[in-house]
């Protein structure tokens, strides 16, 4: 528990965070969070006038995840005010900043001021906590989109990293019949010890037409269109892999094959459950100071 | 595998079942089902043009699941003849009928008539394999309607029948903290031996508080006003219970516990395995007869 | 918890409740076992110098699982007294005896004495409970006369009733490929829900050749001659059935397949454990009184 | 498959690996493993006179894993041979030589004369898959000593590894209550996405009374006798950890709980999951070559 932490900006994430922080007994101010419903009339939540004052309140400052959309304005959904990164930065001066994706600039505009800062997204056990919610919102994704269960479908997983490992355990769990695609024989030996079917990256030719679904982490081509003209047409393909994906769409398009390309799921699907993993991320970021 | 069979009506499972049976092999003819898409231009359907030309190409006849909505005519979504169970029942003379949920007017139209009448919503198997279907319907709503995952959720289900334990082995398997309750002490044995938290019904009030989404089986008044003031506000549930379910759904609105009355989920969320486990189902009666 | 409770005779098990009993504060009187060492020195213990005596101090007498084994006197393996059925049994006018497998003679003995007798093995709970020791001990068996990890490899259960629903779960846990025979369509479809691999009994011959393990739980002869021949020869049978149990072993003695039968396994594997199941369905037990 | 491969001394998973080796094709020449019973009247196997002959038939020379015991004589427990290291290795010149755990003076009698030595041991898919055997005798220990269920247990893995990972999901599919001890927020991260209970290593002390059964896999001491004294006295330890282990034992000895430290389970308890997977990788690493 924090004795006290200033908010700035946000989305519903950080919303839910900072009421979830203020159930825990801790005082919260908060600036440019004036439109989230949630935060009305909440115990120990007090607004701040201006940013100024925001930052004199405590010791921490929390800011938005991911902290800007544009490089220029820090992200303010929930509220009609412009926080300009470039005057924002130099005020923490003496503080401990925590947000999400912040890139070199900033650190180049704390230079000297001896702020410091935490970046959530370099935290490993967020990334890990994240899947979960990625995970699950590819499930829904795929119970949406499909004419049968999951259940006895036959589902490909490309890339066993942390997403790939977490999808894999709950489609199981639902009765899916799960292969795991890798490339490393540590990976491959990883979805044997699992109990999945593993599938060699070289062979993946072979089993393509046996999938009611296909779910890729990697970010890098991995179906182009000799591949994918071997999958059944009503194959369903989610891509959850940042930009530039593993499927080429245009190919999957043309050749009748549907592709979601779905990014940013756990603010989407579980925002509540993503406050809950940041906060105890922030708490462990806390303890190691 | 069928030589030959004709269907009658029904809607997009039956349809599907048409297709599934045609790819199988079996020669089909239909009737009622001019406007299911997915049989156009396949393989081994013929339409019939009338409905005697349908009974006399084959020895069994399929029809729809349920067989009728108002007892009076047989459902053909699929189609704009409208066929009135008086009348059509007694055509069947010498033949076998294949349908699901048949009242006893249907066995009295036939009697006397040499027709061999099965109900598919009579036959275990086929309600076991549906229940995989609900279940994973009741799963979609959960994570469409809540803001946390599955995974973490404390998730009550009440009633231990043949739905309530596809869908506890599916929310553990996507990593939900399941309880469940029961009366019989036999059943609470089983709950304990699955690795579920057992719930006597007697003791369900210590326990409200806790849950994040309740998923009721029992069709009758177990949620009553009472236990509902126990319950989180932002606690879901969802009834999977037919009529008369088992929330007291005015109360439930009144505290403002929001209520999701799911019912028919089969062939509402995967019409495709339902079609399947039907055709398994038919397969199974024929070997019997 | 009862406040007071006689106990006499019995295994390792019933030393073990009465410890269990006492620990949760009961007052115990026992008789014929002052041979178990996990007795001695415990608190709220106290031995009774004769029947009469033992019987005078509750109104709860608890006896062994089973009651006995030769039909003449009843079981008390911790003790050196001999307590003939015929004497016994008339001197609990007025109490609520409980104990386990309890023949047609002693209800007669007890009639007319307003003696109230419950069988523990006719408590379905206890029965489901005791599939869980059952189970667990086929599985250490398993490991123990097998070269191979059960991770990986295909073993074949014999019957879907309580024990076998209870291993398939329990082997799909540590890894195993799960094969699942039954007989009834509606078992079958449950093997399905459950994920394993369900086979009919009247196609078993085409898959006999994939097992590295069988386990069968279907009293009366399955594995016949024929049968043990498709089989290969380091495949390990592990019969669980009772008496004459599901395998013709001379003649997989003959062909030089390994077969155990496994008996009374909660008592043997796990006798805490199975104490604790008869805690709790003694306490059901009088919860229904 | 290897056309054809040379094979030098070894226990029982060398044994069996030549016979499964010879069982996929091919042709096998072996020394110093003469008293193997399972590779008697085999075909495709052939004994070689002497070493050179050996060397001589074959590009590839499988030895044994491990090598040595006393970094003299490599292993030969199927033979009353003696090879000693010094001149054994330095006549493998232009040959890829495969064993397991390989000392630096083995690379250094190797230097100059084109030798590929490859170390089974340094293949990560080989150690993850070694910690299935690991984990399941684990298991099987677990069972054997105590008169508990696995079932129901409350147990403790120390240590969030490959075995504990291994172990975590085995244990928790047959049942028993897991609790996963870690150091890094990482780690924990993982045991939370999987669904064990996750205790911070700064927190174990809180929760050393509730254990039944504990499993460590960490090489250094974590229980020492403080802790130790937390613990149930009816707490089965199991220490999986190499040398100096988690324990302190001597503490353990005089406190009375009993302590078993199990080393190199896969060789013991499958010897023939074992030999699988060391030709899997072996053919791997021939795959990279």
């Amino acid at each position: 528990m924090l004795s006290r932490v200033s908010v700035i900006g946000g989305d519903l994430r950080i919303a839910n965070l900072t009421e979830l922080l203020a159930k825990d007994g801790s005082k919260i101010y908060t600036y440019a969070l004036e439109k989230a419903n949630n935060l009305e009339n909440l115990k120990h939540i007090e607004q701040c006038k201006n940013i100024e004052d925001l930052i004199s309140k405590s010791e921490i400052i929390i800011g938005p995840v991911p902290l800007s959309s544009d490089n220029v304005n820090i992200n303010t959904p929930f509220s009609d005010t412009k926080i300009t990164i470039e005057k924002f930065i130099p005020k923490l001066e003496g503080k401990t900043f925590i947000a999400g994706s912040i890139k070199q600039e900033v650190y180049n505009l704390a230079e000297g001021k001896n702020i410091k800062i935490i970046d959530l997204l370099n935290r490993e056990e967020l990334v890990v906590l994240n899947a979960i919610s990625t995970a699950e919102g590819a499930i829904q994704i795929a119970m949406e989109e499909t004419v049968r269960t999951i259940h006895g479908s036959n589902i490909l997983i490309m890339g066993f990293g942390r997403i790939g490992k977490i999808l894999a355990n709950a489609l199981r769990g639902i009765g899916a019949n799960v292969y795991c695609e890798a490339r490393k024989n540590e990976d491959l030996a990883w979805i044997k010890a699992y109990g999945y079917k593993p599938i060699n990256l070289n062979e993946l030719h072979k089993y393509l037409n046996e999938f009611h679904i296909i779910m890729n982490t990697i970010p890098s081509l991995v179906l182009d269109e000799q591949k994918l003209c071997l999958l059944n047409k009503d194959c369903l393909i989610i891509d959850l892999a940042s930009s530039p994906g593993g499927i080429d769409r245009n190919a999957a398009n043309k050749i009748g094959i549907k592709t979601i390309w779905a990014l940013s799921l756990p603010g989407k699907v579980a925002p509540l459950a993503s406050a809950e993993f940041i906060k105890d991320t922030i708490y462990n970021v806390l303890k190691e100071l």
